[in-house]
């Protein structure tokens, strides 16, 4: 296989062969040989994740079936041989002599989005829509993963003005919250004195960049079980016990819970899935949902009403309910002294207006790793770069401006060379 | 494959291997194979189906499955290859001389219900719950199967004092209401002058036989689709249009329109798929439901109101609704004259105490062959033969007394000799 | 004040003076002065009204609101002054010699009903409307009343043939079925041999008279409060508990209670009252609601449910839930007796064709009334007088065929004649 | 009527006395007497209020019996009969040389919350709670009215150190949003060069002040009827149409709207009234609502969904709804110039601690005095004095801490003396 190396092809390239969370095989070995290729030391797997507590992993024949789908699609058996169960995290490591550790993350994973079939929609009109039904980069991490190997490529380059350590994290399962703590807890942050992490679009429009100290939403994702008792739907449904009503109740209280005076928040059902024949009473019904909210006490509020709520339902109908935590997401702040460095990047390389305090209004859980970073001693901070979309965040019509890609390239390498 | 003679042992044996509608592709061979051995002139597949207009049909896929198990499980391969797409209705005939022609209607199709574990569950105990997961004879029609063969069996005997023709009708896909219809425009009823069809259990208590002058309900099955857009949950919920939410405010309405004060009627939403992902405002919806009403008029206030309630959910949520009609159940009246010849061979064989007017509280796609043959000329009629059930019909812990078999097979005999 | 004598211009009278629950002041006065008239002994109040337990009286204000209105418009004041405390039950009976104590009950009370002020309801055309807004003789009570002072009269003529003691109760709060169970607790029904209720309409067309064997409808009838915390509903929505969403959810959660194959079943909730102001979380709910069934056991299964799914709905939004019973209706059987002398009479009149078991599909607490005078070992039974109606009874545009109160007259002279 | 001179009796006395919108009789009467014995000019009524499109005035009824008890409590009659129709709204002006006219805003209407009984409660401890069941000052204004009565005695000393022309507006009916453009549409604020409107409490602690710039909800405020159809709810609840259970499913899918990305959102049902009793369907339901954003395309968006939402539910039973728009807020912008001016003013007295943006989340019709001063040329502002509170703005239990009148006093005078 003969990857590209240009940002905007690698991306068309990676867009095309989305894989949703912990099956990123096919995307993880091209990074692991390129940055290999590039004279990155490179780890892989086990190494920097260690995945005790890790919750909603694939099934082993998930994983069997991506490393077989990443093997013909022309993925390096020998880096898909080190990721082992769906540890599909890399990162490249160079030297230059003395000078702080310097991480930056990338995130690698898509979403099981059915991609849009429009004539509208560039990836259609351009050749590069998904060729898996299902699943789609609707988020952007196409392009993070692109860039990623774009800077890695500028920072080899003799002419790069660095000293120090550079590790590039190349992250799976950002989908979900679950892919960076396996990482923090292998102790890969632990040592970093300066990280950053980034996101392409979050409605930041094309040339500008924002310093976002703040603005994520904590967040807990949890999965629910309603369990019922069939019956004859038209002899006897005074025996049924109905689960797929109590979760339809449940969703309606759900979205209704209050909105909150002292944090923003949000609450999403993703997902139900109810009942199996039409002439008979469901005794099962299973959701998954999140909640949101700009602050631990907003989140707190939340989540106790979302369990009464499901309590609530549960009893109305006679059923039972089980909620099980799948994730969960933590609020973070930008350390002003990264700011202030991103700052000086953006001025130096001109990619972009720079906004201060852009809500992101979402979650990422690069998250947990600049609380480590932080907690170590080190400095992070996070950062949107600008792109305008075509269609919401996680929509099938979602598409970004490419030329967000070398901006983004440039402000990277330039954050990291300390560009003044 | 050796297939059991002895009633029970036959339902024992159709109970482990169940098959949902339109895949009764073992059922329908051994049965064929049964009445060719006993000297019916057995006809199958499309010679009695007429397939144009059939809805819910399974995928090729499932059709190649459900026969490539049948045959693992030992069924004749001829008469598989006699069904093609679902068309797994067989009908045995036998002739003795002149005389009015005799139809007995029997299905087998199973349900997609799990069975229970359960270890007071009697065919856990004696060994004979279904060997497919998700699947299970839930409603006796395993019984009505064995009943059909064992009464074959008895009408062939020498000794059997009849004339004429009889006709025993094994049909698919009575769960659903779509198999008699395919069956009636082959033809196959036109010619009928007596026409019978049963049910086992049904709230009647073993030892009691029903004479059902009417009391079916009228029905409709609707599948629904609710279709939005996508977002990202947390940074524009405002950009998503949610049709995981319609549905659910759909789901509370559609239970709550109102009870009739002339009309017994029924609704259920028995099947709920919506949404992807937890993070995703969910842009597709899926439901499966049936509206039931003791009268034509009833069902057609219950349909108006189900319209109204699942487009106002749609305008709640500004998605769009469409609505398919999958299938429907007519009511039918028995025939007086079938009823006292019923009642004689009641009386007759002594197998059971006769009950007038059982609520049948559901409905049972008989009522179109019934219907066909009071519209060419002849007599039909429906009864109910009395079962202690373990559960409700459709759920997982469904069992029925099996004493009721053999006094079925007697009845339905003397039924045929006109047992006086 | 000089009341009509005609049937017709006495219910139109009774009609433009609608009096609800235990307020029907002025309607019991002329009856009570009508009978004295015409002879027979007449009780009021409390000697036939024993009111320990009676739940949901009016206040001490409206019954001398009530009172001062029934002076104003003409009532005799030593009537009114015979009725404390809502005891506007009136008994008017007449001796002719030995034989059987034969009793009749007619209801007299009017619905908290807006009168249609439609220029094709015929109260408006024909100048009889109601002259109290917001109340209205939406049920035929009117009619009964009249009816039964008609009756008085015929049976008062020297000429009338009967033998034995007539008594003619006249019942106040028959709807929400609280008027019946004083009378019956004063003893009244103690020694009575034949007991005969009636009511006009109930969708029975004009020139027919049903034989009700059975077929009321069991009942609860609950006030329900949710008490939860006000709040600054755009400052600090996440501070309240919202009583008035709990209602909300309630309600959809209660109509959406299964159907219930065994037994015919209804609930309404009729009226509901939360909050107070439009930026404040509503902190106080109040519902009225009843739930009916045609068995003590589907009754008992449909208050379950109703228990559960209230306490289900504040559990979700964190409020408290109270549930008072306010009245309860029971089922009960006409003696075959009764419904052969009923018959008898319809023939001897001619008022119209017989019909058997028409169902009811409501409830009258004459019930209680009939379970009395069957526990002491007399005869009771229940009819339905057929009359067309202009719209659904308890409807702003209810009103009855007129022709159809002669007709009753005849009857139930007929009846006490036992005409042959 | 002796009325007190401090700041903290005069508050108590209002405590004791609330009067909602509109009906601010005794308030106005008080505060117009005390403006006039101070030397100020003052005008009352029709002079500043033109009423055109107000809507929601109380009945006339209501205005005579708010005057009524103003006039037994003591009110001055003259200026009781300045103020017809629900004009209640009181302006004092006084002029010292040349110099800019500058305009403070104080509201003085309460709510209808019934103040809580509790012993815990300090109005109940301290004697001076509500003597007005169902009404309460239950967000403050008592203590508005108050400080500007302080403020105005402050200003009118000879010793006061300032120039030109000072107006004290009292404004009725700040809830609900009504009260401040006919003020508006009166010409008053037009020649204003300096204007600044204040709050109490608003989450913000004892001993701050909010220098807020914006935080401002967009607002609007709806009264939605359903209309449905009557019906007995036994015999016939087919034929009715449910407006109850309309306006309960709108309730769930109003609450249950897209919280916004964007921008924050509020959505209230606070009122719900609906049906007239238990055994007929309900044929009226009538609901206050308010839906608010922080933009006015956040605005949009929310009341789109719930037209939307409202007219589904309406769908979903047959019902009709009619949505009347009731009220309605805007955002303003503080000028800069205010901020600072208010800056000094605090410095100065040393009254707080300065913070800036604090985020109202709420609305205040102060807004649109503030739009109408800088659309003529002025420069407007708001500000939040800390003031510590007992429970939630529009909780029965609300009270605040008493020490923050004072300061506000001195803060406000030194705002008009500009003290540097």
């Amino acid at each position: 296989m003969d990857f590209p190396r240009d940002v905007t092809a690698m991306r068309r390239e990676f867009h095309r062969f989305p894989e949703t969370a912990f099956l990123e095989y096919r995307t993880a070995a091209i990074v692991a040989k390129r940055l290999s290729e590039l004279g990155y030391t490179v780890k892989a797997g086990p190494e920097i994740m260690h995945m005790d507590g890790v919750r909603g992993l694939p099934s082993d024949q998930a994983f069997t079936a991506a490393k077989e789908a990443a093997l013909q699609a022309g993925a390096d058996e020998r880096w898909l041989n080190r990721m082992p169960g769906g540890q599909t995290a890399i990162c490249g490591e160079l030297q230059r002599g003395p000078g702080p550790v310097l991480a930056l993350r990338f995130d690698m994973d898509a979403l099981p989005v059915h991609e849009s079939q429009s004539e509208q929609h560039p990836p259609n009109t351009q050749g590069f829509s998904s060729i898996h039904p299902g699943r789609m980069h609707a988020c952007g991490h196409d392009g993070h993963t692109a860039i990623g190997l774009a800077v890695a490529e500028k920072l080899a380059q003799p002419d790069a003005r660095w000293n120090g350590t550079v590790r590039l994290i190349f992250q799976p399962a950002e989908e979900g919250g679950r892919g960076a703590q396996p990482i923090v807890a292998s102790g890969l942050l632990d040592d970093v004195d300066i990280f950053l992490a980034s996101h392409l679009g979050c409605q930041l429009p094309s040339g500008q960049i924002a310093l976002t100290a703040d603005g994520f939403l904590w967040a807990e994702k949890w999965n629910v079980t309603f369990t019922g008792r069939a019956a004859h739907a038209a002899m006897c449904p005074e025996e049924g016990r109905n689960a797929l009503l109590a979760a339809a109740l449940a969703v309606a209280g759900l979205y209704a819970l209050p909105r909150d005076g002292q944090s923003d928040t949000r609450i999403n059902v993703g997902l139900l899935q109810a009942g199996r024949t039409r002439n008979v009473i469901a005794d099962r019904a299973y959701l998954e949902l999140e909640v949101r909210a700009a602050s631990s006490e907003g989140l707190k509020r939340l989540t106790e009403g979302a369990r009464r709520t499901l309590e609530g339902a549960a009893l109305t109908q006679d059923v039972n309910v089980e909620i099980d935590l799948y994730g969960n997401t933590i609020s973070a702040q930008s350390d002003p002294a990264i700011m202030t460095r991103l700052e000086k990047a953006a001025l130096a390389t001109k990619v972009g207006t720079i906004v201060s305090n852009w809500p992101i209004g979402g979650g990422d859980d690069a998250t947990f790793m600049m609380q480590r970073v932080q907690q170590c001693g080190g400095h992070a901070g996070y950062c949107l770069i600008g792109a305008d979309i075509a269609a919401p965040h996680h929509s099938s019509l979602f598409d970004i401006d490419e030329n967000a890609l070398e901006r983004a390239v440039r402000l990277l390498a330039a954050f990291v060379e300390d560009a003044a």
